[in-house]
């Protein structure tokens, strides 16, 4: 299944069970460019009774959100090859990014993905490559119920 | 409070909320090297009905498996600076990660970690820096009830 | 010897040895911003015969204007603690990059630097990470005749 | 052309003009795996009168070696995707580099690449991602003298 629209995309986005897991919510997904968030709890927190993100569930947001953006053009299973991610500043509010495509080609993406908080603060950067080509009718996401939302994946 | 033994260390680990949260066990951290592992199921997947793993969940055991291996020299806080995550093969099956850090400086310590599955597949390899230096007395970090395992800071 | 000026950094960046071999000049370095260039020639080129950038030329251009925008703010040696390069389109005109610095502390300061040709496309995309604190008087590059802008570097 | 042994592709490599220009000499490159090396002089340097390679040498030195570990496999252009070097000692004296592949697929490569110095210090670290697919007729790489062994491209 390929989604058709930007509400189609978002809402199954919504559904692939990790994303839920976490709570992010990609609420926008057109042209090359994608926005989502995440509210701040302590169950994402690295430290016990506060609400500092691990590094993981900042990077679990801009690979969603950065990935989001590659559908929204290609319409098709787009796994993460790589990811790099500069933390800039502690996340301790609600998280919210924006992800831009600055590369598009036949065989890979190039997105850029930056995270902000609640009060603005720049939280974190990502730059992310995600396979556009090849064939993946051998992997593991295709055998899933949905292959066309899962994410990081191989030829 | 920081840790004196392995055993410390690897116990404060279960009790950050996102290591919890999602199920990752650090089993040994010791004299700059450390292991971890992920038990999959299917909240971690990206596919529904399906158990393959997010990326960020893959990411989220190197980061705290790679950031135990730095505690586990400097006993101290030690915050992500970057992390740069490539992706070898899917991630179908439980999930072990092994850090092992490759330079300790004064300011930072880089960090190599890589992840296999049960059948030992290479599924993806990490690079990450860690802070070692500087002062983050006035982090969110500290105001924590235990900020000596928190994740990733800013001075 | 610490350069006090915009025009003295440009001038002094000018005489390390390997800026000079590739012929890149930094034009502006100021208040945590930088701009270079590079005018693209044979030797350059990875394709006998043509003027097709080797990946080294546009990496070696990001990491000196990069580290030009950081010793702008610190005034002291700022060695690169790493850098990811994203190639996003071919090399093959005079080269024009610039600098940002979007993380400054008191170990480490993050740079984003973009290359762009004559023509404006966007050619390349970088990340570095540049030390900013910790000890470095036993470094060999503090043996030279001018440690202070020396590149990387380690405690 | 297409390189069909070691010794054609690491001859041919030797005319890359920017390979020639720097010194760098890949001396291995077979079945994924490749070796070179780099003479230390002052050109290389950071420093005036010293000889610690500028960053852009170690890294130079890598991108091509890496990429000549993909060439290897695939005998054909595979232009840098990205590259990440983290530096973990200066480099001072003469530098040698080893490449493996660590994934081959039909849309990229990733090679991890070694470089040591001439008493074996570790002096960094580099995860490159090549592209190995798509359509690159009308790159500008195939218009030189000779495509094969061109570097960085976009399709």
């Amino acid at each position: 299944m390929v989604p058709s629209s930007t509400v189609e995309l978002t809402e199954i986005l919504r559904h692939m069970p990790f994303v839920k897991f976490l709570g992010i919510d990609v609420t926008t997904a057109d042209d090359g460019y994608a926005e989502g968030k995440i509210e701040m709890r302590e169950e994402l927190s690295s430290v016990p009774g506060g609400t500092v993100a691990h590094g993981g569930v900042t990077y679990s947001l801009a690979d969603t959100v950065g990935g989001a953006a590659v559908i929204s053009l290609l319409h098709q299973p787009t796994p993460t090859i790589d990811m790099r991610m500069d933390y800039l500043s502690p996340a301790t509010e609600d998280l919210y990014a924006e992800a831009t495509v600055v590369r598009e080609g036949g065989s890979v993406a190039v997105v850029n993905t930056d995270v902000h908080d609640a009060v603005d603060t720049h939280v974190a950067t990502a730059r992310g490559v995600y396979k556009t080509g090849g064939d993946d009718r051998d992997t593991p996401w295709l055998h899933g119920t949905d292959g066309s939302m899962s994410d990081h994946a191989e030829e």
